[in-house]
């Protein structure tokens, strides 16, 4: 059977079919950077707007009490929660990813006294690499970048913690959050999880691995809004002691009593630290109350057919054109994006992909990614958009200056 | 002249009268609260609505380029530059105020070798006293507390950085930013001002001040929405030396490069850490929009009458009811609240107060806290509300169950 009719009778299959309507998709588009920001499900729309105006502009201050803002960091915290296998109260929604990385690091070094190596991978997403250096070079630790490789050689009794990317941003490769996860504490290191390009995509078990922190977005697959805040994740065995340096009012054990001195508060939240953006923060709940009800085993078996699908369908039509395939092919090694080498001018060819309503991206220095939110996307939608990659590539459609021009930053 | 006649006759020759239309203000409520969350102007509704369903829900991804969301975060602080006297490019807009404190404290720290004492106020905002701790405790400097009278004797050759409230949270009380940025370099510390309680109510001059850093609330007089960004200020002179060590890729000098090392970037950009959240960021940038073309020593003047009005008002309507000043009479010491220690539980007067439409808020132990936002606010509401204190005071309305129970966390 030809790649169209395999789409066709796998989209009528679908058990997550139905999700996509919850979704506002622009017509004529076919989103494949729904790994780099999801798009808005009508219930984020009309949540804000109830919140702005709503509650906001109607209850003024009263809505931190009577509309429960202040502890909606907790309970946006709990719904994804479920989707990594940790207790409600094990994750929080707070600032940033790049934030909450620096609360984690910190706090980890400071339970492994005597080792000052944070370890991280070659290739790991920068801001996960250029916090971890600001702290060490804020307290005296060091950070050490090894090949993927040379990791486990690495590990030797100064690291204090391994901080690795679950899912590689650029190659989609897929690590063993288990195996790694057993092999560092084997070898006296904790072990930090950035979970970004995989929770909403797979199923998580974060519990299962015995994981020490983790931090994620809330952007990417979780559809939460452009800048989201971002979760992170700290199991009960190590929230008393664990202590972060950021400690804002909104960590502290007896926050409106405005005491002189820190106190952490108890669990969780003393990783929490200033006043959390509401409205964005709103939109990020609403958005997670769409996986109420979704089994993430179906959601990791549509990713991986989507993946799979996309890059047959690459190889029928972009035989000979010179992409190089930078994603495993085996499902158990990848996560929900696919990336390839341009030949030439991987910018231009993006930026032509895009004009023709294929939206992936690109990162430097010359990766087309795509990335296949199984929420939303078709089957039909992922052979279409390799048909498309294949005729700009035959054609050099790419070749022109207005492709070439690098007028966009991201 | 009487009171009500007084207030109608400033009301009628208010210059910023006009601006009051511009917000979503709930009937039938007299706002004393706009220090901690000021209302949602209408702009901002309407723009959260396109930001959210046309540009992130039309354009997805590409809204970073062609939404130029990737320099909101300095357009905002643009707006926010004129409030305070600084270049637009000496202020940024990113994370919460105590993230930025963090940020900041660290830096100066640097910038200041051998000294090893952060120097602030007893009575300072708890979550700066907080942050100065965390970050003293991190890298093996000390935080000392001193007296207001103390301040000038605590400045000794050990303090490293000054760190105060332009505007004390509880008693309104104004520090001569001038005259304690002088006497601090003078020995030698570097001095950072926050600016929550008074930016947006007064003109601010951090230029004049030679001031060598600066926070700010986005969600007070700014009316930026529930947990709006903050901002941060670092004069041109200062923003090549300052290394802040929450190096999130934002702040990187070449952010999609990609890089393996983190390189700063040149100027203010380099304070940014991880992806702004962009809902609330264009609330708080559609609320700066209403700052265009006003005058703030107008503002200024408009704050100094209204709580020069309401202490009047109190003083008659709440003649031996036992409140007792905390804020200064004199215009030139206060900012732009009002605050009254109360006889007796100060909590459930306030439930009472706001029960009855008037909406302050109480701060431990004993605070009774009204804010006069100049904007929206009118001088008859501000001796209505007085009026109804009084009434609230001298039935002792105030002595039920429903106000005395502590159900209510801000």
């Amino acid at each position: 059977m030809g790649l169209r009719e395999d789409a066709a009778e796998l989209d009528a299959s679908d058990p997550l079919a139905g999700l996509r309507s919850a979704f506002l998709l622009p017509p004529g588009k076919i989103y494949l950077d729904g790994n780099s920001l999801g798009p808005p499900a009508h219930r984020v729309l009309e949540r804000l707007d109830a919140v702005a105006r709503g509650e906001w502009g109607g209850d003024l201050i009263a809505s931190w009490n009577c509309h429960r803002w202040i502890d909606l960091p907790r309970r946006a915290a709990a719904k994804i929660a479920r989707l990594i296998n940790a207790a409600p109260d094990e994750v929080l929604v707070a600032d940033s990813t790049s934030v909450n990385l620096f609360k984690l690091i910190a706090a980890a070094l400071a339970m492994n006294p005597g080792r000052r190596t944070i370890l991280s991978e070659r290739g790991n997403f920068p801001s996960d690499l250029y916090i971890a250096e600001g702290v060490a070079s804020l307290i005296g630790a060091r950070l050490k970048i090894a090949h993927t490789d040379a990791l486990e050689a690495a590990l030797d009794d100064g690291v204090a913690l391994l901080v690795l990317s679950h899912v590689d941003y650029r190659t989609g490769r897929l690590h063993d959050i288990d195996g790694m996860t057993r092999l560092a504490q084997a070898r006296g290191a904790l072990v930090l999880w950035d979970l970004a390009h995989s929770v909403g995509a797979m199923e998580i078990d974060v519990t299962r691995a015995k994981a020490d922190f983790a931090v994620g977005c809330g952007y990417k697959y979780l559809n939460g809004g452009p800048g989201a805040p971002a979760f992170l994740y700290v199991p009960a065995r190590h929230q008393d002691k664990a202590r972060q340096p950021l400690q804002g009012w909104f960590g502290h054990g007896a926050q409106f009593a405005f005491e002189e001195r820190y106190r952490p508060a108890a669990g969780i939240a003393r990783f929490q630290c200033g006043t959390p953006p509401i409205l964005s923060l709103a939109a990020l709940d609403a958005a997670l109350e769409l996986w109420d009800g979704v089994a993430l085993a179906e959601v990791r078996r549509k990713s991986l057919r989507l993946t799979e699908l996309f890059m047959r369908a690459v190889d029928e039509y972009c035989a000979g054109a010179g992409l190089r395939l930078l994603t495993p092919r085996i499902g158990d090694r990848r996560g929900s994006h696919v990336s390839y080498a341009a030949p030439e001018d991987g910018y231009a060819v993006m930026q032509a992909l895009i004009a023709r309503g294929v939206v992936g991206d690109f990162r430097a220095p010359d990766i087309l990614r795509f990335g296949f939110a199984p929420l939303y996307l078709t089957h039909a939608e992922t052979v279409e958009a390799a048909a498309i990659l294949g005729e700009v590539l035959q054609s050099r459609a790419w070749d022109r200056p207005e492709y070439r021009a690098r007028a966009h930053v991201t």
